[in-house]
């Protein structure tokens, strides 16, 4: 992972006070991109090394003992944290009443949830914490750690004009597109819409080079033919490679990939849809997933289409 | 439809004998790029007077009387019908037995047919030229007028190696990506794996774009939000945008897409391989066509997707 240098981030957040709960792959490049644009930075993370050699390592970083003492340090908390369940451990703590980000919330405060919490999730966490005085933002990403360290991720933002306008600053340090789709959950719509097109798309792909190997053209020439016209797509070139040469090192699992098809099968079912390329899809990644190849790449979907020969 | 200007496209067929058989909306701006790249042109079409129209505006161009006068005035001819049926009649003519393509061809003379034939009625027709001494190429393109009129088609080459060497030239002038997929045939396997991505790419974006809707996101918002990520695709630009608008008067209509569906769901029956993602995406062509849609362009699938409400 390469620190971004102070030169590449304008210090457009000098005098901002951020607070980052949750320092993984995506919070820890985050965090630098933030310091480096200036922002005084209060730092939380489970395992307290990761937050402690940030503080020592960069200017105006400091680590807290808890998402508690982060909130009342800054007037942002961003959470960025594995799932539902560990958002809502962070945010309202259960179990000691003096733990969670709500209880240092300045009234008034905002947190910025950036994870994959989904729709009905964020609903009754933003219903939540609007009851103690504070206000919601999903901002699910889409981008992996690269565009977290370069700031070019997609960020889909739900929240209030208001609140919208509070957080824009930070989030375009973080992100290169950064879009207000709506009222609060509408980000995690869009990330569970872009996350279901992925899983299409490469059912997509899969189907039409495992037709087109069967047919006795190769997969590679395949994807280079019809790369330039309206077959075109992001899977088509990188997972498209990846299902010619057999490439399957995970850079995204087919289980977590298994996780958002199940998301958006539960997402229709709440809106009242049928949508039958969805559930026909999410069956193949549950396929794939019992056929034992969970732990490869997405792109990898191409062996539950047409399982290789046995020996 | 704009002619191309003699400047934009090299004289580099200066001296080359070429045919071309079938002046509709894809033939006529093929064969004035010919014609402006300094080639001898022999042209015929059902309706004479787009021929002679041709032939009297551009230099060394003719209009011939039958595809038999165009194969004896060419060393390549290019065919560019409506089907596999007009193909077989154009080139073998079982009603006069003096008509077609086939009774013209110089020995060794090339037909390139650049329709949408499909696999097995291309291996039938080069199966034949081949027992008449002639020698078949599959050349499917994709693109539209536009790329037509600009050269800029992509170019699915089906060919031995000699014969791909012969018409490269040529296919260089008409197509910006031109790929030789693999033997006579691949180029077909080819359109049909492309129009079966195209037809599952544009299911995938209605369905994320229908459950976005009920979820209360607006769907330009939300096509926005995901365009710079992983779900990227020409298909979510331009068809997005179209979904988005509620503008569905018909570039490409859904019965040619259903058409192409079906064709794929064919050529996988051959193949011996079962597609699940094919086969609920045909159905789902179906039902839009039998719902009375089969006019608008393929966008409007969202409306079998998430059909509007009744008054």
């Amino acid at each position: 992972m390469s620190e971004p240098r102070a030169s590449d981030v304008p210090p457009v957040l000098t005098g901002w006070r951020i607070g980052v709960v949750g320092l993984g792959l995506m919070g820890t490049p985050m965090a630098r991109r933030l310091a480096a644009a200036g922002a005084e930075l209060a730092l939380w993370n489970r395992s307290i090394e990761k937050a402690e050699a940030l503080a020592s390592e960069l200017r105006g970083v400091s680590a807290q003992p808890s998402p508690r003492h982060v909130a009342e340090a800054s007037d942002i908390v961003i959470v960025m944290v594995t799932d539902a369940d560990a958002v809502r451990e962070v945010v309202f703590d259960p179990v000691d009443d003096q733990w969670g980000v709500l209880h240092g919330l300045a009234e008034d405060g905002i947190v910025v949830d950036m994870g994959t919490t989904g729709l009905s999730a964020t609903q009754d966490l933003a219903g939540r914490l609007r009851m103690g005085g504070g206000n919601w933002i999903d901002a699910p990403v889409s981008g992996g750690t690269t565009a977290a360290e370069d700031g070019s991720l997609t960020i889909m933002v739900g929240a209030s004009d208001p609140d919208f306008a509070r957080v824009e600053p930070v989030l375009r340090v973080l992100g290169k597109r950064v879009t207000h789709v709506g009222a609060v959950g509408s980000g995690q719509v869009a990330k569970t819409a872009n996350q279901m097109i992925v899983g299409m798309t490469i059912g997509a792909v899969a189907e039409a080079m495992a037709l087109g190997r069967r047919a006795g053209v190769d997969p590679g020439l395949l994807r280079e033919a019809i790369m330039g016209g309206f077959a075109q797509s992001r899977i088509l070139e990188l997972h498209g490679e990846r299902m010619a040469t057999g490439d399957f090192r995970a850079r995204a699992k087919a289980t977590i990939q298994r996780k958002d098809m199940r998301a958006a099968l539960a997402l229709a079912q709440t809106a009242g849809i049928a949508l039958p390329g969805l559930e026909t899809n999410a069956a193949l990644w549950e396929a794939m997933v019992e056929s034992g190849f969970g732990d490869l790449d997405h792109s990898a979907l191409i062996l539950a289409v047409d399982p290789p020969l046995e020996d």
